[in-house]
């Protein structure tokens, strides 16, 4: 791409050579020439007088001293937002380039592609799924009968889409996922042994979520598990049968949520935080890392602890357990006091 | 299915059209024309008036009013048993209806396929293998080399079965599963490197096991790890090398044993909880959610805490904690009426 | 191999049989016939009188007795140790003989192979990659485009490695991992929704890593999140973008470390621990399992603790948790005395 081409994306004014042919884009520190870099923050300075890229974004006030004649510059509002426009234009601009069907592809039955899929080695569609225009479904993945998958999703290798499950589209799902297993359902008998509960529900992804690598959401018992618009789950993150998880609530990874819990719109859920079953969080809730949720929140606010609490609340708790050693210090001192 | 065949499934008495053609199931809310549904509770009784399913799974006893005359009811016990049973019905007829073996299938030499079996794209057997009867083995799972499947196995897409490991009959693994990668075994070396302790042993997963998605079973050093029949477990748990499951006990998503524990029989692990290795826990213990097991545990009961105590000691910890601020209010009481 | 080509390998001295053709390898409990096993432990001893071996290895000065004619020993000066190589040369043996390209192989343009390479069935290598010679790569992995993979690395079966990706020589990388997956991140826009922040950087692995099952390391948003030589991780562990791991540290099951935290040398982290973001780790820090580090450690020891602390702090706090009840026993006989 031209300099002037790149400019016009972000709105950028050229103070250089806008001709010139941009290859790539890169850090200041690693950028190598032909590629395009940005200084969004008075510490990266430094770099302009090593840095090998032949352009650089950056902001309308920034005066670089001594001026390099080979380095032209873009001048933006705001270089960070800008660069991340670029970052995503250059990377979208392969990935979307990435189309055609491998000739070992297993595809069942009724099925339906859309236009312009992408369907790599060893991917293995079952009968009557359908598949939306545009997707992307990376090589190694299998997705079992009557799936649907709307259009613009990536289904990276390796991923596993079991029979019946819906999802929907703009749907980004990193490797080793594991959408639809069975749920968790057994029911005692006399003798001490499980016997299996059908698991007959499906998961069910609305638009435009992002489901990180090795993550796994069980199918309902019966009905749907459901990962509602615009939620972005990081790795390793376990979701278990009849969870619902509202709109564009963020959880990081290693969380794990029991069966038929609910939670809210535009909460967040930190690193490893385990939630029980069949509780309800309402929207807005900040839940800490490593918190412990066993019962259901009704107020917005931050939660943490190992027992959950208000966040205030445990902090005071904290406090307290610090102070039993002074307290036992005063105990003592009054005990003295009184033997006296 | 005829509703006269589907009532003799679960000894119920037909109130309606015996020759009805049944389809599908589905709960009442939402179960369609042509499927059968069930009634095992009064909360759903309401449904009754609105349901567009063609039949009724419902109690000797209860009345229903108005009644719908394009509906017919199936009269039993035990509703919500008999429903289970025919869910079961069907979804196992689908399933066990899938056999044949895909083109696209990678087999080694010396290896024995039962009959009946279901061996779907680019599924991958090492040499040496036995698979038995009626297992199926979902596409993209990969079988290494000298393993043991037993009979009417489902061994769902993505699952990797590392050499010489030996799985019962009518074990069911998920997606994503690993069973036999290597302990976790290194020796330190002087210069602060370490030497990897080769890992000989094999995973042994006796018969009626059900392993949930992305589950990590390590190989044994030497000898065997050992999963029992009739274990559950959830989804995201690492076994680490020669621990032993006992038999029929179920343990919750995430879990983590450390290498060499010894779980006994019927015993329960919540989701998130750690074992620490080398421990040995006896038959019948419940140990709760995010529990911090760091020694064996004699005794059967119920266990919590971060770090493990009894039930009963982990809440008067708990309320002890809470108690902090009063204890220092009392403290402050007794000095300001001393120093008077 | 003959006994006297395993006792040059060992540098042990043969009081039996030279000649003996040995097979295999085996716990001195369950060893066979033609298979070698080893006494390193004089527990172990009781066993010399039953085992089915046919020779042992064993130490200088042990003395068994009675002597049993049929069972060949070979004496060094550490039986446990010798045992350990020759248990490794057998495995390796078996392991190193693996060589060939299935037909079954995806593999892009510009490509480049290195020699003696095992490729299995179903394995999957984009545009521009490089597999340096003698490396094994297990069925139905996938490798994108752009990855340079060094020379006798392992990466077995459902292993997925993202674009661009870089691993040194001698790795080993178990089922189900996940190397290069996005880093997990996203700019909150006014309306409640992420947009996402788009991630270009890589994951660099240098020499003699091993990386178990089911991890999920991923890539940098921009630089490289870099795994450093000698370092081992055990199974489900979750790195996240930009993270530093330093040479030879140890991390066990389950730990999840945020992004951009830099873990120093020879570390070794316990199972299911996590630490937040942007933090920093010195060398030679031990954390236990189950901690909760959200802040950064610059002095070498040992720390533990819901909310970490110094191992002998940690244990003082527990202390004086469970001291609560009898600081209120103080409290009411100093409320006594004083209302008497």
């Amino acid at each position: 791409m031209k300099l002037k081409e790149i400019a016009a994306l972000i709105n950028g004014r050229i103070e250089g050579n806008e001709e010139l042919e941009i290859k790539g884009i890169g850090k200041i520190e690693t950028a190598g020439s032909e590629e395009i870099t940005f200084i969004a923050n008075s510490k990266y300075e430094k770099f302009y007088k090593t840095t090998s890229a032949s352009a650089i974004v950056i902001s309308e006030e920034l005066e670089l001293s001594p001026v390099r004649d080979g380095i032209s510059l873009v001048r933006v509002s705001d270089p960070y937002s800008s660069f991340l426009t670029l970052l995503d234009i250059f990377e979208n601009e392969k990935e979307n380039s990435l189309t055609g069907i491998s000739e070992y592809v297993c595809k069942g039955k009724n099925t339906k592609l859309g236009e312009d899929l992408y369907l790599a080695g060893f991917v293995s569609i079952g009968d009557d799924c359908t598949i939306g225009d545009r997707s992307k479904i990376y090589s190694n993945t299998t997705i079992e009968n009557n799936c649907v998958i709307g259009s613009d999703c990536r289904i990276y290798p390796n991923v596993t889409i079991y029979r019946n499950c819906i999802i929907g589209n703009n749907v980004t799902i990193h490797s080793g996922t594991v959408i639809g297993s069975d749920g968790f359902g057994f029911a005692k008998q006399d003798d001490g042994t499980y016997k299996k509960i059908p698991q007959t529900g499906i998961v069910l992804i609305e638009d435009n979520v992002e489901i990180g690598s090795n993550c796994s959401i069980d199918r309902a018992t019966m009905g749907e598990t459901k990962i509602c618009k615009g939620v972005k789950l990081d790795n390793q993150i376990q979701i278990a049968h009849n969870v619902v998880i509202g709109e564009d609530t963020v959880i990081a990874a290693q969380v794990g949520i029991a069966g038929s819990a609910k939670i809210g719109k535009r909460c967040m859920i930190g690193g490893q935080s385990g939630l029980v079953g069949h509780i309800e969080i309402c929207d807005d809730v900040i839940i800490g890392a490593s918190v412990g949720v066993s019962k259901s929140i009704d107020k917005p606010g931050i939660y943490t602890g190992y027992r959950v609490k208000p966040h205030r609340e445990d902090l005071k708790t904290e406090v307290g357990i610090r102070n039993i050693p002074k307290l036992e210090e005063r105990i003592k001192s009054l005990e003295n006091k009184i033997s006296k």
